[in-house]
């Protein structure tokens, strides 16, 4: 018996092994038949499983990229890679109404240049606002290469609220980079221009033309930048490029880097060697590093003078100050990265091999003891090379921007000649690891990689050309963000993802759960300028006000209709157009276009937006919602006639082009009651369940709450016309009152489903 | 003994299901860590398994979506979901230069409505050009909802290279959609207005106020909309909506839906009900049948006449020569769709429970018979509903929209107010499945399913509401489109997927192998006409041409220096810079960007775009490459300087910031010769493998032995200034020679690696 008994034991074991597999043999045979017909290996399924985001589910870390020449910024969801947003910063955008509202084109018109409105931007270095060093979720900055301009966008509600112009520089593209406690945004100039806006002979480089570094002043407590009480450093005609701000030791420094340190003019077109050549001649280039928590007392003691109307540190201040310093650094660097301690620099130079380690200690031993090999040309100390270096360290062809990761010491270096990602460790020289990436990467990103607590875990590698990556879309290829695991000891790719509009160049990746953007504003809000709007209106409030020829129209929008339906104005009339979007539901936006006149609002739930515009034809303009909001969107229309001058409106009424009855109406009131017993039902269903432990439902139901009374007040005015024998006007509001209905029906069902999907109990 | 043999059989029996196991088990275990980790079902890992595409996979189809508000179109690629491309389209848009060089705004200048630039768009309903029924991958048509226009894009490079604007309608939804062989594209009215631009009072709405449907010719040869063979037909002020063609036995007709029959004007702000209950409050719209190859042969024989410069049939006329019927449909409809095979027409009314299953030759046999059961106001003949009806399915509250499955019969209808889709057989008229969806849908699209064969396989679902799908983003919320597997008897959910900008309303998708996009132009290219350009340059031919203060630049981009490097030009010259990119290299873009004065040029290999611009301000204006081309590409700059008018330039030459000497020089030629050798063991590597078996190596050894050449030119300038003792000029070209030294070691360096990864054989 025991023989059976052991052998039973087997078969159980048998059993239980085959269990274990059945109970996950149904996907298995599914998924290897998809394998083989995808060709997918087990590493593709497992790099699927890793970024594979179900329905409704959430990104560990959000993204922010910068977009290049289109001028916007792109927020994309990790380890998903899906791109939930492209917002506009320097280029109109008329999804989002950005620079079509005459709320927005106030933001985009302070970035104005010799008073011209700028339409697009360059958009470079994306910095996410930090608190003691750590990303805090608040806001995001980003520069404007092109026009050397910095954008602050907020991010309780991912907009864009303020634009400032460098007082000094003529392109700009060592920013954006905040100190510790975002005191200071940090914007590097780039290519050496006069500081004045006139002409000045190129024959004068050397004497007339300058670089800089400006430490923008932000005031996180209404979150825009003070410009008077910001201040610049002149610094010598060298292309300064990017740069980082020092924490916990280095604390109140920043760091820059630079090329074209030869001050080499090109002219190619005249025989001389271009740009190119000239630039990059000598083996070294200068680290700029400067003190800023010092000038900051030097501005605040009234010790620095201005120029263009802004503080400008001159050079020889900042020498006799003892406030710049110069170190040479590899040819023609690209990052300067200071790492999560704040006790080394790394710099990699794009014509090198190796990343160079600088050391704090030593940079300020050097300068405490005056240790310097000589002055540049313009008179600023240089600290020797061997002086402050702690190690440099081949890392491969074309080192171009460090990242950290969670691991102390340890960082990763995108490496562009050989198209590969090193990992590496700063503190010993050693290299851990290596993974190629496809191609000619650019920056890198690791979470929260440039913080004070890097998260590790993933990396993205910025890669510059697509070729041969995706299906082709003709001449101009998408760039391509590879994700890379980095949570073992070695490097994993996951994902290759395409990116549909623009150049994006640098990234950064904040927890998810540090953004807590709000779903709607407060009625009647200007979202740009953060404020109660002049121009909200409540419902039953909308009013048309002239002034001469200048009208100001107050409306307001709820599905499925816009108030007003007509606009009359005469030909030489100026109108604004002020919308407040009445609803309380999340996501409820609508739109407002109209014809021939580049009127295109986005007007989000709370927010009032407004259209100014000159009508200089007469002429019949429809305008209609252009976001799909409800069953009867494409009824939300209206039309404004422009009339000509002096035209007298006829007494005449509009002719119904049909005529109801009384049967039409009592017809229409039956369909009513049925629908409302139909409603009964699901609010039965609703209220009979748990559905106040779900969120979701609680506000669909709010919603339907606010539809419901909306279909009252409609059969109100019905059976007011009715019992006034009009039934013309009770028939319509009698279909405006089964209008409500629908909708309240909508919500309903998209609450009893969301209830019945997601487990709600049946209340006893 | 048997004991042991029977219980060892058990114990291998476990043994081969454990090695079963673990020929997946590798997978398996880190698998199920993962599914753990993040919380996936197998249900979820399958999805990935059917959508991720691993580093340098391709799509099976390509979707063309528009881009609603943003006036764009977007392409991605299924099963990835991965979005590939914004094409600029209404708007402006910076990174492809679209509305920046002068070519593009060619293309926008033809979209002038009143003589005023339009610069946005509200782009709703993609078609994709047809040969015999299918899609044959040439060109793309959008409309534009709110100036009512069309634009055509050639997919051959995915730009837009036409734009029309209706001669009659101030606004436009019905478009786009084409005739089976793209003879022509249909563009239907949405909300009616006056034919004339000038003012007409509400009150003559019914008299004077009309809708239509315009059918734009297409001429294939010339991939170009030829407004002057177009027609359109006057139609009713009903509000006339979405169109599609009759292929097959209905080839030669048109089908039109329309909402507002009721003509309703609104008027809220006077008491009036609104728009959305006057114009739903009857049962029925009208479907408009439309007789466009007898009305084609009218317009050729001259019978047709003209009115704002183009032929239109007027409802007199179509009465009289049979071009037009109507046909009672559920109220406010949205989708009407021809079946694959020709013989039906299915219409789905919101606010409406069903579908709605026409006969054509029903149809047909009523106009035979004149079998009418009356007119509408303007005298059109109306064929009774169930003269026309094969019958009608309860499909689910709110049906929007219908697209078609590869199994004969089958059809998908998104069920908006449901939010669902619903699979049914309009043969039959039987529900085979359900599936819910992610909110508030509008259309859907199957893959070629409004084409006469269409693939099924996938369904995706364009939802207008995200709210809770997606990391929270501020209250603009991105879209949600849902691919959902067809291909068995069930509809599966495999993905959402966010749209980051604009407002995606319709889409199609199209076999991906069908698109065959150029990777580059003819040199010396305009784009936007197809032709060669009036201001190519060639290299070594780049010069300056001013007539009076009108200027000429023809320059040269190659990586990494632009030519000119230096532009001098007066206050109030009007300048036009004429760009060359010289690149042979796939993706090898640059961008040229100009401070102050809005020039942003997107310029792929072989395109010449300009830029003219009056320059008002005597100043110094940097100007770079905005594309990452290259390792030196920050040194891809130049300055253009504005002289005050009358300005005398100084005789004094440029003062080189540093001084080279023999020693340098001959350092230089060093590290060339160093630098030489790397390069060759790289060729002798490619060289001895079967790298022409690898269509993208030979690409790079193309592209490189460009470089080489480049390099070998450098060299010999350096050696000539060497002879003549000039080494401050050998030193500048032999830098110049290692440059692209570099950037033909960058180009080998990739090949190699790519043929190690793909296992490229040695030859003996």
């Amino acid at each position: 018996m025991k023989f059976y008994s052991k052998l039973g034991g087997a078969l159980l074991l048998v059993a239980l092994i085959s269990m274990t597999v059945s109970s996950f043999a149904f996907a298995e045979s599914n998924l290897q038949k998809v394998m083989k017909e995808r060709g997918l290996t087990e590493k593709d399924v497992l790099a699927a499983a890793k970024t594979y985001t179900p329905t409704g589910g959430r990104d560990e870390y959000i993204v922010c990229s910068s977009g290049g020449q289109s001028g916007q910024i792109i927020f994309y969801g990790i380890p998903s890679m899906r791109i939930l947003k492209y917002v506009a910063v320097f280029t109109p955008e008329p999804w989002q109404g950005y620079g079509f509202d005459d709320e927005s084109k106030a933001v985009l018109a302070q970035g104005r240049i010799n008073g011209k409105d700028i339409v697009y931007g360059d958009t470079h270095h994306p910095a996410f606002s930090e608190t003691d060093g750590d990303y805090d979720g608040k806001y995001i900055f980003i520069n404007d290469k092109a026009n050397p301009r910095i954008a602050v966008i907020d991010l309780h509600d991912f907009e864009t609220k303020q634009i400032v112009v460098s007082p000094f520089f003529k392109s700009s593209h060592g920013g954006c980079f905040v100190t510790p406690n975002t005191e200071y945004i940090m914007e590097a100039a780039q290519y050496a221009a006069p500081y004045s806006s006139d002409f000045v002979s190129l024959n004068d480089f050397n004497e007339e033309y300058r670089g800089g570094l400006t430490y923008w002043k932000f005031n996180k407590e209404i979150g825009r930048i003070e410009p008077e009480n910001s201040f610049t450093f002149e610094m010598p005609p060298y292309s300064q490029d990017l740069s980082d701000a020092g924490k916990g030791p280095s604390y109140g420094w920043g760091f820059n880097n630079s090329f074209c340190t030869e001050r080499y003019v090109g002219g190619i077109e005249k025989g001389r060697p271009p740009y190119e050549a000239g630039c990059s001649s000598k083996d070294t280039d200068f680290l700029h590093v400067t003190n800023w928590k010092k000038a900051e007392e030097l501005v605040k003691a009234g010790k620095v003078s201005k120029l263009n109307g802004a503080y400008l540190i001159t050079m020889e201040q900042a020498i006799e100050e003892e406030l710049m310093f110069l170190i040479p650094e590899p040819k023609s660097p690209h990052g300067v990265d200071v790492t999560p301690d704040g006790l080394n620099i790394l710099v990699a130079g794009k014509l090198d091999s190796h990343a160079w380690v600088y050391s704090f200690e030593k940079i300020m031993k050097a300068i405490k003891d005056k240790n310097f090999e000589g002055t540049d040309p313009y008179g600023l100390p240089i600290i020797a090379l061997d002086t402050a270096l702690d190690r440099s360290v081949n890392v491969g062809l074309g080192p171009l921007h460090n990242q950290f990761d969670s691991e102390d010491g340890v960082v990763y270096t995108s490496i562009y000649v050989d198209s590969q990602i090193t990992k590496w460790n700063y503190r010993t020289g050693k290299i851990l690891d290596t993974i190629p990436i496809h191609y000619n990467v650019g920056h890198l990103m690791t979470m929260e990689g440039d913080t004070k607590n890097p998260d590790g875990k993933y990396l993205v590698a910025l890669n510059k050309l697509s070729i041969d990556r995706f299906n082709p879309v003709g001449p101009l290829h998408p760039q391509n963000h590879q994700l890379i695991d980095i949570s073992g000891s070695q490097m994993e790719l996951l994902y290759d993802m395409p990116l549909p509009l623009g150049e994006p160049h640098y990234a950064a990746a904040i927890r998810a759960d540090k953004l807590q953007p709000v779903v709607r504003y407060k009625t009647g809000w200007n979202s740009r300028t953060d404020e109660k709007s002049e121009f909200r209106c409540r419902a039953g409030r909308e009013k048309v006000v002239r002034d001469g020829n200048r009208v100001h129209i107050y409306g307001t929008l709820i599905r499925s209709h816009i108030t007003p339906e007509t606009i009359e104005v005469y030909e030489g009339d100026v109108v604004s157009i002020h919308l407040t979007n009445l609803e309380r539901a999340q996501d409820e936006v609508h739109g407002f276009a109209m014809y021939g006149h580049n009127v295109q609002l986005s007007i989000e739930p709370g927010k009032t937006a407004s259209a100014t515009f000159t009508v200089d034809k007469a002429g019949v303009y429809p305008y209609y919602c252009t976001e799909f909001c409800s069953a009867l969107h494409l009824e939300m229309q209206g039309y404004m006639l422009v009339m000509p001058k002096g035209y007298k409106a006829e007494e005449k009424a509009i002719i119904d082009g049909e005529k109801y009855t009384k049967a039409d109406y009592e017809g229409q009131v039956a369909t009513n009651i049925a629908t409302q017993d139909v409603i009964n039902q699901v609010v039965g269903f609703i209220t009979s369940h748990n559905y106040k432990d779900f969120p979701i439902v609680v506000h669909l139901v709010e919603d339907a709450t606010d539809q419901l009374g909306f279909a009252e007040e409609a059969k109100g005015k019905s059976e007011a016309a009715a019992a006034k024998g009009d039934f013309q006007n009770a028939m319509l509001w009698a279909n405006q009152w089964w209008q409500y209905q629908v909708k309240t029906a909508d919500l309903g069902l998209r609450a009893k489903t969301h209830l019945e999907q997601n487990g709600a109990k049946k209340i006893k």
